[in-house]
């Protein structure tokens, strides 16, 4: 099918600087962990979305010297000709699809720890940022000849740029990055050449755009990424003053091929990557229509766009010229070419949930709730939109349309296997039949929608829903040759944690006051004082709160942890979360855990403690039968009306359990295998769950499926040689 | 010189099962970051120990399959032959040093996301350990089948080991780890063969031992690393209970070539790791000779050991029979050779800071705050007692007896030059000269003392003391050849942080009532009700709080981060200052910052407002001047009689400046250039100040000594081929 006309101004090419972008799906620099590291999985991911269609794919931010580096979360790098080789091979794979390929030359300033080199930054001002939480990631105060000989560790990184092919390079000065650190008032009060006037204080980034522009200026195009309002109002940067003045000031310098705009709170950078909790999408659209104004040469934006139409909006109107997209090239790298082929259905749009986020922060690759091949492309060999053919179809049962089972069914369907999914509700989606209807999670039902659909168009996949619990004779008795379970999880119901390791006494949600939050979703009543016990940490605990609080309930979330909801502070929503809970009169206390709970006719009485209230000096030695601290007793009793548990879920594994008691009667039965996929197996996020699902479906041929094949490992690879050491 | 004889106990050969150790100097495994991916690294820092005289090294905890890993935490592993070929380095360099090398081979059960590998790790029960803070970490409850293949991963394993050279195979189960958890009546609940009755609970670690012995027996000593205490009481396990009784239990067995024997508080290794803030050396003693009791095979226990006369008190005294060490091996790899060569005052004591473990915690290869070359040996060629002699020497003026000061005039030293010391004060250690004053920092002392004796030695370091501030016309006149500035850095008087990018309205420790921590340990008085306002993150803050409230003061700390002294939570002191703070009656106000300081005569009165207390909600748009969310006002005044002002440390570059200023001169001076180390060039860690005294005195022959040299990178290198993917 062809696209329909109304997108043809997405597939308009551009000219950025002596290069031309074949249409207007950009994928701005995100990171993936790659880093230099993962040299296969760098050009995999990359290379995916070239062969999608996306017209410029980019690095990850790429440190220019050894003094700025980001350990333990990876990015890539430009120091010396290794790193030009690992990177040459995503720069060989986007060219032979087509793409530009684009590499965001980095250095942070006051803002890494530099735990790999233990190289001291350059910065603005020595600032240690609290980011580090007490490691004393200080950094020098750069003198003006140390910055200009800095400006010529840019030129050798670009130059190494260009030679590992890279058709746009970034001088970087977004986020909370050097450039930033001088533009802004707020952190630069230096008093020398390079602070106080608008100029001294652009003069850094200007010099260096200079003369990367000079040094590779005819070979490549120069891009400079550019945070056009840092949301603080003045002191910080604010789009109508020094975010036009610096547009302006560059496009006179003749040193811009590209503007790379967005917004972002100097330390927040969730106000550019927003998740759809608390931003929509195109959000940043006022702020950029308000600064391309000033720019001449070609804008890319980003804002979380997977609407076609939107994108065609967002060209149309001129607020940029390119459709810039970190996670929606995440979770569709072949949405360019989904336009393009007219089948804008079968998108798969991210949810903006950040967990891809999340996993690059906590120093290991991303993953993407939506797409199980991301970062899996290399090393596991899997494409996003191509499947290997089955050579031996099989007939599959798969027990349950939640994540797991729809993602499994998807792609056992693809791969050829005859395929039935069985759902014991009226609707797919399991968890995200209730998830979807937190406060702000809606856009995740694009989870289930989209396998919704693509399951309608498998004519190989029947999906059977409102079966009621299956039981091991109606599996053992379907005539499946395989069985994949994916049964889900429950929120435990007498407050089980790791905590306690094991149930909490007192909790028992089969009482009137105590809830799950599968409970508070299905109606459960409340009253009118309500505490959320949350050892979960994650989107859960803040989501019964809110819902709560929005009914005008009294909410108090008590936590062992020492924030609520730590996890968030990984998707970049902890200081949103923190804020709303301020603004909506959620109560906190954390670093508490539960005694007990005691019901005294209609009230709730929780027995709070300080989860390190024992003594801090131990006894010299063993007594047998008695613990070697101080053994605390202190405890606050908290009132209320109702507790909402929010503490562990279980694997709902009973039906495998039972198909486990018949192993005998499998073959029989003609049942080659019964495997579980996702929480079933152990409960995991979303976008776990979904990834074994994909496995299990990748891998069904294999001797154990519910084992995963080994994958291609891209490491340091030492041979035979004799080790020496320089002294010997 | 040759050793005094009432050492030849420790240089006793022992037989460890097939093997024999030449003496009783064990370093017992221990986390580096070299892990699998950088195998110079690894075999270049257990090698400088192999050559200092440990009988044994041993490597880190070391993955038996891909479905327990530890990213973003690098520790080794034995999946395949290229981590065979990896290892063999460190085994190749031990034995050519006359060392036996070890493997401890390892499985963590719950405990693991997996962020590398994406797999599910089995467990006794799917509990989701908190410390992965909501991060959904569960495991998979293995079904006894599954329990029965694990075992057969630690056989092909452990043989993998041996074909790595390694001569003892861990079988570990100690901290929080698979056996430990099957094996503790808190963590096992099951009700098959595997939960329930000691035998049952041991059942799994005695399957694996055996199966491990019979695979590898033969050519390889087969170890138990136990915690013989959990330190919990009943439920956990309790050395005269389930501890003796396993150690009987597997003796009778006979799969046990040597014990590997300490405690540990299941979730908290500081019981084992302790610092010297809360533990003495050898404080697991008691518990290691109750066990020991019990233990037929060979016993190797740690315990901070530094003094070779308690090293053998505890092998006389049958306590142990190897002196185990972590971490002071590696402040001083030499240690054995020192006592064998007769000079035990030049051992470089460990000061227990934990430095060493903060940095692994973080994802990263750990330092050293005494031995500035540990994990440098290989990518720097550092070695711990070798220095390259100068081909140039130089006259060296240092100026600042710190710790950068120290260092950088003992390496110069080494390396044969001409070297002045020279320190303002009447004596050496800067910053440590009031820190070991701090609450339970004594030991830190060991920095400043080893150094003092090593200068004394060198006959070509002059130590000038009391000098009073050295002025630019005193180091332009001194007649050196080159400067090395080490003037430290001191504490802002006037509440700068990175919070503010600045100082803190009304903040001024010129005032009676405000202090900061210098001015505090030189006798400054405080009131009785007190504030520490702490930014820093580390241990000023808690110290000066400690201190205050040993003197009967009132005392609450104000901080901006989610816990007191965050970066606790990395040296694994995080719960014993927790609980020190509870019982002191030390207050927090954490997530807290200071609008400003108001002074009401004699008293204080902090305006205190929620980091978070702005909207949540951003408005649509920009509006020049006003920042887009509503600006929280509101505040919580804080009454006082002193603050402490911990908030950030300003270096002390005055002189610097003034030499720079005066550049012109220096060539008329016969000086050729003049360098910045530690903190007077950017604020540090100890530990990092030391690395950049010992790096510039190690490079001080290059065109910039200022600039660190590139090092060896260890990396994965591809070369030019052409990237292909499968599906192409």
């Amino acid at each position: 099918m062809a696209r329909d006309p109304k997108y043809d101004i997405l597939f308009t090419p551009l000219a950025i600087g002596p290069k031309t972008a074949r249409n207007r799906f950009y994928q701005v620099p995100h990171c993936t962990g790659a880093g230099i590291m993962s040299p296969g999985s760098q050009a995999g991911h990359r290379g995916v979305k070239a062969e999608g269609g996306w017209a410029v794919v980019t690095t990850e931010a790429c440190s220019i010297d050894p003094q700025t580096e980001s350990e333990p979360t990876h990015l890539a790098s430009l120091w010396d000709d290794q790193d030009v080789a690992n990177l040459r091979h995503m720069t060989d794979v986007a060219h032979k699809y087509g793409a530009l390929a684009g590499v965001e030359l980095w250095h942070t300033g006051h803002g890494t720890a530099n735990l790999q080199t233990r190289g001291v930054s350059y910065a603005v001002h020595q600032w240690a940022p609290t980011s580090w939480k007490g490691l004393q990631a200080y950094s020098h105060e750069a003198e003006p000849e140390e910055l200009k000989a800095l400006t010529g560790k840019w030129v050798e990184a670009a130059k190494r740029g260009r030679d590992a092919g890279f058709d746009l390079i970034y001088v970087y000065g977004a986020h909370r990055s050097l450039f930033a650190q001088f533009l802004m008032p707020n952190t630069n009060h230096r008093t020398d050449q390079y602070g106080g006037s608008f100029e001294n204080r652009a003069r850094l980034w200007i010099e260096t755009l200079t003369a990367v522009k000079q040094a590779v200026g005819a070979d490549c195009a120069v891009v400079a990424r550019f945070c056009v309002d840092q949301l603080m109002g003045p002191g910080g940067v604010e789009v109508a003053e020094d975010g036009v003045r610096f547009i302006e000031y560059a496009e006179r310098h003749g040193v811009i091929d590209l503007w790379d705009l967005n917004i972002s709170r100097y330390s927040e950078w969730i106000e550019d990557a927003g998740t759809s909790k608390f931003y929509k999408s195109n959000h940043q659209g006022p702020w950029i229509r308000e600064a391309r104004k000033a720019a001449k040469a070609p804008v890319v934006s980003v804002g979380r766009f997977t609407s076609p139409d939107e994108m065609v909006e967002v060209i149309a109107s001129g607020q940029s010229d390119f459709i810039g997209a970190a996670r929606p090239s995440i979770a569709d790298p072949y949405l360019p070419k989904k336009i393009e082929e007219g089948r804008n259905e079968d998108i798969r749009e991210c949810i903006g949930c950040n967990v891809c986020i999340s996993r690059w922060e906590r120093g290991a690759r991303i993953v993407c709730t939506q797409n199980a091949t991301a970062m899996e492309e290399y090393r596991r060999g899997w494409h996003p939109e191509k499947f290997t053919k089955t050579k031996s179809p099989s007939s599959v049962l798969v027990v349950g349309g939640g994540p797991a089972g729809l993602e499994c069914a998807r792609v056992l369907g693809q791969r050829g296997h005859d395929v039935h999914l069985c759902e014991k509700e009226k609707e797919l989606g399991g968890s995200l039949r209730y998830i979807t209807r937190y406060p702000g999670l809606a856009e995740w039902g694009r989870i289930v929608s989209y396998r919704e659909l693509q399951l309608e168009k498998l004519k190989n996949v029947e999906v059977h829903l409102g079966l009621g619990e299956m039981t091991a004779d109606d599996v053992l008795g379907y005539g499946a040759d395989k069985v994949v379970l994916a049964t889900g999880s429950s929120w435990s119901p007498d407050g089980m944690s790791a905590i306690t390791w094991g149930s909490l006494p007192g909790a028992d949600a089969t009482t009137p006051a105590m809830l799950t939050p599968e409970q508070v979703m299905a109606g459960k009543e409340v009253g009118a004082r309500i505490i959320v016990l949350d050892a979960d940490g994650y989107f859960t605990g803040l989501a019964m709160a809110e819902l709560m609080a929005d009914q005008g309930k009294d909410v108090t979330i008590v936590t062992n942890y020492d924030a609520v909801g730590p996890m968030h502070e990984y998707t970049a929503e902890k200081g949103l979360f923190q804020r709303m809970m301020i603004e909506k009169g959620i109560r906190e206390m954390t670093g508490h855990w539960l005694e007990r709970i005691e019901t005294e006719g209609n009230r709730l009485r929780l027995i709070a403690y300080d989860i390190y209230r024992d003594g801090y000096v131990r006894a010299p030695g063993p007594e047998t039968g008695k613990p070697p601290r101080r053994v605390g007793t202190a405890v606050m009793p908290l009132d209320c009306d109702s507790v909402i548990l929010v503490t562990a879920r279980i694997a709902n594994d009973g039906l495998y359990r039972a198909l486990k008691e018949r192993r005998a009667e499998w073959r029989r039965e003609g049942i080659q295998g019964i495997y579980q996929a996702g929480d079933c197996y152990a409960p995991r996020m979303i976008a776990d769950a979904i990834f074994e699902g994909h496995r299990i479906a990748r891998e069904l041929e294999g001797a154990n499926p519910q084992e995963p094949l080994p994958v291609r490992r891209e490491m340091t690879r030492w041979g035979p040689e004799n080790y020496l050491q320089p002294w010997e």
